[in-house]
Order: structure tokens, then sequence, then C-alpha cells
């Protein structure tokens, strides 16, 4: 199978639309810009999703549920982010289909039930979360307010493709109200490092942590932190935002608490969000010509153990010998599948493997049984070593670490020789057409340069890293003083 | 609070809406017919989730995830299960919103951007699944199919109640596909069986194992098999249906495999599902006058412990005693709360965890400090003891698995005294009105006999029982003779 995939040199681009389906990611649907999210694409899904909810609680958040739908009166009670979303909104405007006269067996939608007002398909709930808050508030007892939500939302985006952009997408998005401003960007904040935590430890993908420029802000907040990681391909992957929302959604829906000091006050908002297009970062940041690499950490399988034999009485006796090695690993927490499949050959449960981004692969034949042997296979750098089968289960345990590691070092080395520093618009123009990755350039700060800088080359301001150091320098667009250099790249 | 709550016997529709909004599970929201989970509601659809969850990947399932818009081209293929829910369907027709001409700052569906072809928010999803089925099945290896997907779905019910009946709610659904009948009616019975046995052991609600009769049957299906509960107040929750779909779907989306022979044949389906409609039959099968009562296997918290203290130093002591019990408690995967919080006195946190159905109280005061004692109440019977410190942790184990017991058997008890075996129309009728409950009796298997028996007593059959014994007898209705009893009652 693995043999037909398109190598990232020739079309990067293309190389990744069909490793998303031959790995059995995901695929497209019937409905345009949705995705099928495939089992094995799902089952990556569930384990971010455990390491998310579990960082999420620990931080002392909750997960509640606010509905699909959002009356078209409250979407718009927040002016700017409404404004940012009503372009891509699908719109429910009838609740019934009926039999259509016309065509026998057909339905059409039936006119006698128009709703009187509209209900937006949440593109992110706010406005429907806030209007709820307000219920939910009334004094500083109530604060903070710390929720949580797993829910798929909708953006009618023109241009999708499979994990970075869909008109559907799961995602999570927490909401959350202080009493004071400080309180909410410290919230804000941390939620941006939980983010980073994730992406590093589990993703093994590393992000550089920073917060937006206006133009590239959430549509509604007053600072957008961003994490931001860099693909194979030199271009920027905006992975995860927190948003320190002000007063805006309080003021929208008039959501006040009574202070320790008796007095009126509007609440602090903030919010926050992953979806399932982590998932393309994960496939882009590790994954090569051969197939997928996942991280470990991330692996729905992390071991794949393939028999090789001639007959059932080798089969049999092969099999005793896994199910110890099975046990072993399973005893440490690694999880395990044994291939004994008998309608594929070894060769192709390799490939399978190596496709899939299976992190260790152990093979056990005749030869092996003679010598207390295994094969060890790692798909991160296409490597095998045989080691006793007294040591395996040690030994896979310390290389799934291993391997973690090595992909993050990996991923590191790659973005640091993929960040240039530049000081003239030639340098940064000649960085962005012909290397790639981040580029670290003064800019004077303005909406105006941003955006003739992005007409002319396509990059974006990716962030103002929070590590920026203070360094006086000039704009390199427009040649006005400029105190710390901010990211740029082209971007997903 | 609690002093507030309705009593069931004066209103039981009354008491079940107060105490889903006080005990702080769910609330209306500002879209009709769709509720909002509350951070404590959703901790129970979380524990439900990880059983239900874990159970479903040990009979070997695996979770996906398909689009929440069907075109209508397709969900009108299979022309039954359409016509069964064309009546209640959100219709999306336009993608995008403007700025409203005629009132600045509003927005209002833009024209010029209907949509080709309408989109069905789904209701259930075997229209969107058997169309991408089509793609995933080609041979007798790829059977059988086994997947599940955890969503939100919607059905425009014109009369809604939380958790009960809600125009959005959240559900899992299984979707199979097999390649012989037998093997999936053999799969919709598993899952059946999941389900009770699910409901059983961890809800601690019995429920009768059935077929519906065709009326009652889901739309498309061949057979649908049932779970069927009964609340406090007398009348049936059909609380998961498991469905043998036969060829329907496979012959409207044309899903056939090569047999082991080399044949083309059309796959064998099921499907199956249970919702937060669960939620709403945990309460009334267990809840009181006083508030929730929880089975412990599924309490967000099972035990709630109270300081009762004069002075920030006794609070000190006690607290110092409470951590080794939290301790020892949590090593034993008890949940524990320790409610320091100093702007609430012990009266209202009795009350409140009371009210939120929290199965074990300890509260523990200065002299409990000096005898070494705390003292434990349980929710179920109201009852307190006084316990040895030393104890605690043993007896409050066994208290859990004792209280998951008791509410067990006083349900069942509750529905054996609340199951009437009738012989004549008089006494159904009698029963049906004033006793309620299940109505066991003979029927002669005709759609217009239930029709009719429904029209004079609003009773519908609830299922025709797995276990029920070949028993000659004559139709309580039109006196046609009759091989075995079927349930009968007015249902939620």
């Amino acid at each position: 199978m693995s043999k037909k995939l398109t190598k990232r040199a020739d079309d990067y681009s293309k190389w990744y639309n069909e490793l998303v389906v031959k790995a059995d990611l995901a695929e497209n649907s019937a409905v345009r810009g949705c995705m099928v999210i495939k089992p094995y694409g799902y089952a990556i899904w569930e384990k971010m999703q455990a390491e998310l909810d579990r960082m999420f609680k620990e931080t002392g958040h909750e997960n509640a549920y606010f509905p699909l739908f959002v009356p078209k009166s409250l979407f718009e009670a927040e002016e700017k982010n409404a404004e940012g979303f009503a372009k891509e909104c699908a719109v429910v405007t009838h609740y019934r289909l009926q039999n259509d006269p016309d065509r026998p067996g057909k339905l059409r939608v039936d006119p006698d039930a128009k709703l009187e007002e509209e209900l937006v398909v949440r593109p992110t709930s706010e406005a429907i979360i806030w209007n709820t808050f307000k219920g939910w508030i009334q004094s500083y007892r109530n604060l903070p307010l710390l929720i949580n939500q797993w829910a798929n939302v909708v953006r009618w985006e023109m241009r999708t493709r499979l994990f970075l952009r869909t008109a559907e997408f799961l995602w999570q998005e927490g909401h959350t109200a202080h009493a004071t401003e400080t309180e909410a960007i410290t919230e804000a904040k941390q939620m941006q490092e939980v983010y980073a935590t994730f992406a590093e430890n589990f993703m093994a993908m590393p992000v550089v942590k920073g917060a937006k420029s206006e133009s590239e802000r959430f549509a509604g907040a007053i600072e957008t932190y961003t994490i931001e990681a860099l693909m194979q391909d030199g271009k920027a992957l905006q992975a995860g935002t927190s948003h320190f929302l002000g007063q805006n959604f309080a003021k929208a829906f008039d959501v006040k608490f009574t202070s320790k000091e008796g007095k009126q006050e509007y609440v602090w908002a903030t919010s926050w969000g992953v979806s399932t297009r982590l998932i393309g970062g994960l496939i882009m940041t590790h994954s090569d010509d051969f197939g997928l690499v996942l991280p470990p950490k991330l692996a729905p399988i992390q071991v794949a153990i393939v028999p090789i034999y001639k007959n059932d009485e080798q089969l049999a006796a092969i099999s005793e010998k896994v199910a110890v090695l099975v046990k072993g690993l399973r005893e440490n927490g690694i999880s395990v599948k044994f291939d004994n499949r008998d309608t594929y050959r070894p060769g192709a449960k390799f490939a399978e493997y190596e496709l899939k981004g299976v992190p260790v692969r152990i093979a056990i034949g005749n030869r092996d049984l003679e010598n207390n042997t295994v094969e060890v296979a790692r798909r991160d750098t296409l490597t095998k070593e045989t080691i006793s089968q007294d040591e395996v289960v040690a030994f896979v345990q310390n290389l799934l670490e291993e391997i973690q590691e090595h992909l993050f070092t990996k991923a590191i080395d790659f973005r640091t020789a993929h960040t240039t520093h530049v000081s003239t618009f030639e340098e940064f123009k000649e960085a962005i057409e012909n290397k790639g990755g981040f580029v670290s350039a003064h800019w004077d700060g303005t909406v105006e340069t941003e955006d003739q800088i992005k007409e002319l080359t396509k990059a974006t301001i990716r962030c103002i890293p929070n590590d920026a150091k203070k360094e006086v320098g000039t704009c390199v667009f427009t040649g006005k003083p400029s105190l710390k250099r901010v990211l740029f790249a082209k971007a997903y």
C-alpha cells in the first residue's frame, strides 16, 4: 500500500491528503466540506481528549453541554463576534419535511414549517453560553465559573481539507467568568500553557507561545493567546487559541455580579479551544514518505506483534511465547496488538503498521523461538534490533520513551533550522519564498504594515512570542522603530 | 432549598421538573425544546458514557464520527425511515448571514446563500452512515463492521421535557453490518443485553427486555428490541432500543459484499442507541420528596464530608482527621468531597447533598474528635449511624455496595407491586387508570386492537417480553386467541 504514497518533496499537499485516507484516519463525506473520522483517526482523538480532559479538570474546570443552535437574536448580540462568523454560518430555517406532491417518494421542506426566528448552527458558543451564564452568576460567590464543553461546531468554509479545515469539526471550548480582569488574563494564559504542555509532551510537537496581532485576533476578543507549530513544508499551524474577552460578552448579555464590596460589576471572560485540527498537526509534524509516524503517547496501538510462520504448529508455538510478551507489556500499560490474522502475509502486515505509524513492531519467527529472541523495529528511524525475549518488556518500555523524545527533538531541530532572523525586507522575502518556516522580524505594530506584507508575501504574523526579548530595531517593511521581533510565516 | 420541592404525590410531573433544576442537573435554554446540561448533570452522563463505552469496546465495537448533516437526497433513500422522521427534522437551507440593510447592527439570512440541496440535521444517522459503509464494505473480510458514534441529534418534538424528550439530545448510536441475518439478529440482541446489564447493574433500574409491536417499531426496522423501565408514577420509560434492520438500508444504499463463496450479497444491519433520556429514568426511578437519590456507581460524588466547627482551631483539628479519611477512601476508588466552605453552614450543606442525592454523607464535629467517631448518613434511607474513625473506610465501602443493592431491590419490589395480570378489559382499564404500572394481558397480535386500546386507555404495548411463557389465552379486547401475554402501560 505505502508504495503508492506520493512523496512529500513531490507534492506535500497531495502526500497529506493521500496519507489521511490510506492510513484510515478520515475521509470526505457526502456532505460538502464535512469529514468522516474513521475508527483509527477517532482513536487518536479519544487519546487526545482523555489527556486534555484530565488537564482541564486538574485546573478546576467542569464539563457541561449547551445547545447546538443559537437563535439569531442572541448570535448578533456581541457585534464583533457576530460579524466575524456571519459569513460562514449554517442556518436552520425550517423544522419539518413533507412528501413532495410532485415527486412521489421524495421529500421537500414544508413551507408551513418556517421558524419564526432562524437558528444558527454554532460556529462557537460564546453567545448561547453567556446568555446562560446570566442566570448562573449573581454574586462573587458564583465566581470564577470554569466551564468546558466537548462539542461539534460548524463553519461554512469554502476551501476545506481533512482535519485542517472542515465545515464541521469536533473541539472543546472552555468558557470562564471571573470577578477581575487580572484573574481572567491569568486564566487565558494558563490555558495557553496547558495547550503548549499538551502539544509538546503528548503530541511531541514543539510550539511557540505568543499573542496574536490585532488582525489575527478572535472576533470579540481583547487579546488572543496562541500556540503555533511548524509543519514540515515550512508552513505554520495555529494549533490552539485562548482568548481574553474582557467584558465584551458580559456587556452584550448583561452579566453582572455583586462584588464583595456590594457593588454591581460586569464579569470578565475567557474562552479557549483546540479541535480535531490537532490531528492534522500531528500528522504533518512527524510523518514521512512511508506513512504516518505517531508519538507513542497518542498511538492507539503502541506495539504490533507479527508472527512469521509456515504452519499451524509454528503459529501455536509462537503464540505461546507471544502470550507471555503481551501480558508483560500490558501490565506495564503498553497497548499491544498481536496480529495473527491468517488472511494477510507478514509483509503486508509490516506495510500496514508502517503506514499507520505504529511506533514499535515486533516480529517473531521460528528462528527466534530457537534463539529466545524477537526482532524489534522502530517506526521513527525504521531501524531493527534483535532482542532477547527476556528483555523485551523493559526494552520496549524504554524504546517508547526514546521514540517520544526523539520525535520531539527532531521537530525542535527542524524548527530551529527553519527559523530565520532577518533585518531587511529582501531577506524576509527570500526566507519566506525559498526557505519557508518562521521568519523573525521587526514590525512597526500597525495593521497596515501587516496587511501589506501579507499581500506581497502571503506571510502573516503568527504571533508576538511570549518570550520575545526587548530589542531595539526597525520595522523590516517601513523602517519605523520597533521594540521586539515577531514571528511571520505562511500558514494553514 | 429542599423544603420548596413539590411532593411526588401532589404533582409528579412538577416534582420532576423542579428537581432537575434545583439539583443543578439541567435547565431549559433560549432555544425552544433544547436543554443546557449543567456540570452536575453532565458528570452523571460522563459516568454513564464511561461504562457504556467500556462495554461497547469489550464487545468489539470501535468509535467513529460521521457528519451532523444529511443531504436530503440521502435522507429520503430509505423511505420508511425518512417518513418516520420527516415531521421532526431541523433543516439547514442557507450557509451565510449578512448585515440587515433595514436594521443596522442586525443580521439576516443572505438570500444569495441558499444551498442547492437542503441539509437535514441528523435525527439519527443510518442514512449518512450507510452511504459511508458502501465504501468500506467490499468483501466478507470487511465484516462484521462494528461501529459506534457518540453524538448529538435533533428531533423537533412539539412537547419537550428536560432529559426525557428534548429537541436536541446526546446519545450513542451503534451501526453494524453483517454477512448473515443470524449474525445481525444476534448482535441486536446482544446490545439489548448490554443495555439491560448497564441499566440494572449501574443505574439500579430494573428493566423488562422484549420486542416492540409493529406500531412501536423504529422506522425502517424489521424488529426493535427494547428495555422498558417503570417509573414511580406508574408510567413506563423506553430506556434503550436495539434494531434489527434486515437488508433495508443495504438495499437503499446498495451495500453489497462478496461472500466466501464469491457471490454478491446485500449486507445485514443493526442499529442501537441510548441517550441522555437515561438520566431522566435514573431520576424518576430512585428520587424522593427530599430530592435526588443516586446509585453509588453513577454518583459524581459518592461521599460528602461536612465539618461542624465553631472556630478555626476546631476546623484545623477536624481537617487533619478528614485528610486521613479522604486518603483512605480515595485509595479504595471512592470519590469524596470535603466541603470546608466557610460561606455555608452545616445545615445548608446537609440540605444541598440531600437534594443532590449524594449517597453517603459524613459529618464530623468536636465531640467526634474526642470520641474518635464520625456520623455517617445514607441518602436512600435517610438513616444515620455513629462509626469509629478506624472503621470508616471499610464501613463506607460496604455501605455503598449496600445502597446500590438496596436501590435496585426497592425498584424491583415497586415494579412487582405495580405489574398486574388481567383477564378482562374491565380489569385492564381498572389497572391502567387507578393503579398504573405494567399490565400483563393477552393480545390478538393486530395493530387495530393495539390502536383501539390506546385510544380508549392511552396505554400502549411496551413490549412482548423475551421471557414471555407460551400460555393459551384470549385477547383482553377482542377475545380472539393469543399465545402469550404482552406488557401494556402508559408511557413517557
